[in-house]
């Protein structure tokens, strides 16, 4: 039995649907739970899927010429997470995605995304809305990006995303923030102390 | 007389919407001129519109510490632009926008956008499709600024984004890519030769 619950509370945030049409959404989900470590999505497969995270915590990456793992961006519950330019043209994928603990999710695929938004057309106001937010939070971590020093960066990262500091792999937070462990672990330990 | 018909052929290109549906977008919508230099949006300042280019350039900027404006975008025709953080949110813009050239666009204040929405459910389908087109880009502009170098960036916003080239300071180029304009100076020599 799929639970569709927490994708219909999540859209009753942002918009107004009829509940009894809300539970038509779940025949275009398939529900998916992958344990720690397994790839949701990998550089190079055809990506036509997005996921609404139910439970758990993503890194979305790339593999850097040299092998190492650059993560461009972590997801915890209610948000959506895919490769969006490789799902909007039904393309191999450029980046991965890896559960960092045990992750349920609700998966749609682009086919069926179109067929739901034809039959619920009242949902492209949902995914305006998030989208719209997903976007102005991306002009604002390209302000950061420019503005912000290491340190800083790592400051305004601590006090903005509290939930994601205990669940991610430091290394991995270096990574995202463009530090070495290294200088992520003395930037901690400077304000730790 | 308001001339909505780029706006009408860039919905079309994304969605189905009745032709004769689309003439009523009309009033929702006030049509403006900016000189070359003038503000469309400025820092501080409540930000309640949002613009649809139909011709011209502007750049998105905010003032640095040290009173350098660093621009973090580019916007041509075909595009909305806007602080969407603050527009969301009927805050003070953390941005100003600027018009290079002298600048035509469609404006749309969040009230007005609110109510066409209600009336034209069916644009919400346009709206999710762009703001998904202008996320995934987001997602591949975090990747390149992670993966490339300075020369690279160059390059790479050369080929994908040509027309800006004639259209954009050097200088303010220089700032998007985070170079000194002396620096960008030297990667078009080598270049050019």
């Amino acid at each position: 039995m799929l639970n569709i619950q927490p994708l219909v509370s999540h859209c009753n945030k942002f918009c107004n649907i009829e509940p009894e049409k809300l539970s038509l959404l779940e025949p275009f989900f398939e529900y998916r739970t992958y344990k720690k470590k397994e790839m949701l999505l990998r550089e190079g497969q055809r990506c036509n899927e997005k996921f609404f995270i139910v439970r758990g915590c993503i890194h979305l990456y790339y593999l850097r010429q040299d092998g190492i793992e650059q993560t461009i961006d972590f997801a915890i519950e209610n948000w959506w997470t895919s490769d969006f330019m490789a799902f909007q043209h039904n393309s191999a994928a450029q980046f991965s995605i890896r559960a960092l603990e045990t992750t349920e999710v609700l998966c749609i695929t682009a086919d069926n995304q179109q067929q739901l938004l034809t039959e619920m057309p009242e949902l492209n106001a949902y995914f305006h809305l998030i989208f719209q937010k997903a976007y102005a939070a991306a002009q604002m971590r390209f302000r950061m990006l420019y503005e912000l020093s290491k340190e800083e960066l790592y400051l305004d990262f601590r006090r903005n995303f509290p939930a994601f500091l205990q669940r991610v792999p430091q290394y991995m937070l270096a990574s995202f923030l463009g530090f070495t462990p290294e200088y992520l672990s003395e930037i901690r330990k400077k304000f730790i102390s």
